[in-house]
């Protein structure tokens, strides 16, 4: 294969039928078209912006990429700024507000739903937004973002329907959308909140066009449905698999289980499979069961608490999701359940798993593990 | 069920076909016979102790049980013993160099064959010989304890085939042997390494009489054979399956894969599976691949490396065994192994896991999933 390079240009039009793709030059506003044999879209996803006045001001930041990301490094070291409001409690803004609060910022962080992390259930949720509090953080749920105040082309705060907050800067954190248009104008099915739909090659329903990545769909192994989950573990393995089968090698993509992991601090929190909120608007029949563990033997230096939350199928038992919220060492452990998720393994086959054992690294019985026994009798 | 206490009680004899045990009360010197509806054998394992003079002297020490560690630790605190040689490189000499170690004790380690922790390969043991090393240890592989230096009641040092080893105090781990006499004279039968032989409840092989524990034998799910493991962990499954079954309840243990996990100091090793030694001892047709990575991006603060050999069948691709080496939070992802083994996965299987993410808990492909990928390329 011949490899051509064009960087700072960009595809405004895809023709499938005619196998090309119309090409600007950013530089200098040429425009070209460009045959293909195969073509990948890798378009990722963009941060979501609400309409607000105010929204463009140099000191109201997305982080979604590395431009973005130096960009407020850059600004955080120059203006060393002492307050920011983070709008948004999912992953970019937990991970945000910890940058910053080490940084030695004040942090607000404003949050439409009522709980941190959505990808969580409302009870795991509260663990964490309690280490927020605990370490001097504000944490407003239920207030949605409504615009900024404005002093010249900064923003001096943020307006919720509940208070104004300020704040020497604004951190965007409002989840992403696929950069999918492209894909719609040439007429490339959709998937779920418009990712672009592939099989499990990476094609879309389009003749020699793949996607893969934050644009992408994914298919969810537990619910077996088509999902939009943009993280980068996904984007990487997508990404592999649509270049095996573009080069001409055979490679599927199963699918993901939905594994996720972050911190703030020392609080950790990692999730697996469905969340009750899930299970619910897909009408499974589930069972629960918490249980609140140490994440080393009790004697041992170190030891932190560790909460573990496992559902699983009513009847069958068969495991549907596992949430962690804890302290270090706690979340990495969501892997075991991952692996039993991918195994389609019930609540009976996890009560006697071998793991692994020594007092500098856990207890005799994993918490996940009590917890499997704990709803196995609720079946 | 009434329930009667006998502490400094010892059974000497077992009579399976008058289902009664002979007891002899360690104060009084009192004998007696006790009926039993059911009766569990858990009485653990011995260490191993070579017949050596001066093995019983004062200062010569194993480790195997609390009243053991507790004399070992008064008389740490007590004597402030400066050197120590530890004879044995399995779990309890690797922990027990750390322990003396950390005390700031000068520490020699002295190991009967070619490599330090025979539960894992040359190859990976060699780069937990490095850490020993580094922090000071003197290690000698290949030398075998003949006998002591006695001054008096105590021992002044080790004497093995190749030196004379000064120390203050000595400590064994030279490995445990189940003790399974009382079950042998019963005529119960016996299984791997003179392990009482018991079924997936437990049973022996003798009506109402059941084993747990170290003294018990395990299967093995990887090589589908019954071994002997003498772990917590596995002790604590067996005795929960006995329990159960001897108070009424049907309860299963499936069986082992074998994981382990220990550390000294930094680095941190973990293991699951069969070894090559194993696969070799069996007859496997087998291939390897071994991956040298960082615990976290190398980016990110706190990245330490991880070395992963992975092990599977020959032509099936069925994961086989998995050992890790490396800095802190290295080891306990051998609990992914553990549940790939459980689950019976090929490496074809391991390829896209949707293992959890974020920079700083790990990279974005797992070092298992990657030592996979290249072991696939063997097959």
């Amino acid at each position: 294969m011949n490899m051509n390079v064009h960087t700072l240009h960009e595809v405004v039009e895809i023709s499938p039928e005619k196998q090309r793709v119309l090409v600007i030059d950013r530089k200098g506003d040429k425009r070209f078209w460009q045959d293909y044999d195969q073509l990948l879209i890798a378009t990722g996803a963009k941060p979501s912006r609400p309409p607000l006045e105010g929204i463009d001001a140099a000191n109201v930041y997305d982080v979604n990429n590395l431009v973005n990301g130096t960009k407020l490094k850059r600004a955080l070291e120059k203006d060393r700024p002492r307050s920011a409001v983070i709008v948004g409690g999912g992953y970019i803004g937990i991970e945000m507000a910890e940058a910053l609060h080490l940084r030695g910022m004040k942090v607000s962080l404003v949050q439409r739903s009522n709980q941190l992390m959505p990808s969580i259930d409302p009870d795991m949720a509260e663990l964490l937004s309690h280490a927020l509090v605990q370490q001097g953080l504000d944490v407003f749920l239920e207030e949605t973002l409504l615009g900024f105040e404005l002093k010249g082309d900064k923003a001096s705060g943020v307006i919720s329907d509940k208070q104004e907050i300020c704040a020497d800067i604004v951190i965007l954190g409002l989840g992403v959308i696929p950069n999918s248009e492209l894909a719609q104008r040439a007429h490339i099915a959709l998937g779920p909140k418009n990712s672009i739909k592939v099989d499990n090659r990476q094609q879309t329903d389009t003749k020699n066009i793949w996607a893969a990545g934050d644009c992408a769909q994914a298919f969810d192994l537990v619910s077996r449905r088509p999902v939009h989950v943009p993280l980068g573990t996904i984007a990487n393995r997508q990404g592999r698999v649509a270049g095996m089968n573009i080069g001409g090698k055979e490679a599927l993509f199963p699918g993901i289980v939905g594994t996720a992991i972050t911190k703030f601090m020392d609080t950790e929190c990692g999730r697996t499979g469905l969340t009750e909120r899930q299970l619910n608007e897909l009408d499974y029949q589930y069972v629960s069961a918490t249980v609140k563990g140490n994440t080393l033997p009790r004697y041992y230096p170190g030891s932190a608490p560790i909460t573990v939350k496992v559902l699983a199928e009513m009847g069958s038992g068969r495991l549907l999701g596992v949430q962690i919220v804890g302290g270090q060492g706690s979340a990495k452990r969501i892997d075991t359940a991952a692996m039993a998720l991918h195994a389609g393994f019930t609540l009976e086959d996890m009560l006697y798993l071998d793991l692994s054992y020594a007092p500098p690294f856990s207890g005799v019985w994993d918490p996940i593990v009590i917890a499997a026994r704990i709803a196995l009798k609720k079946l």
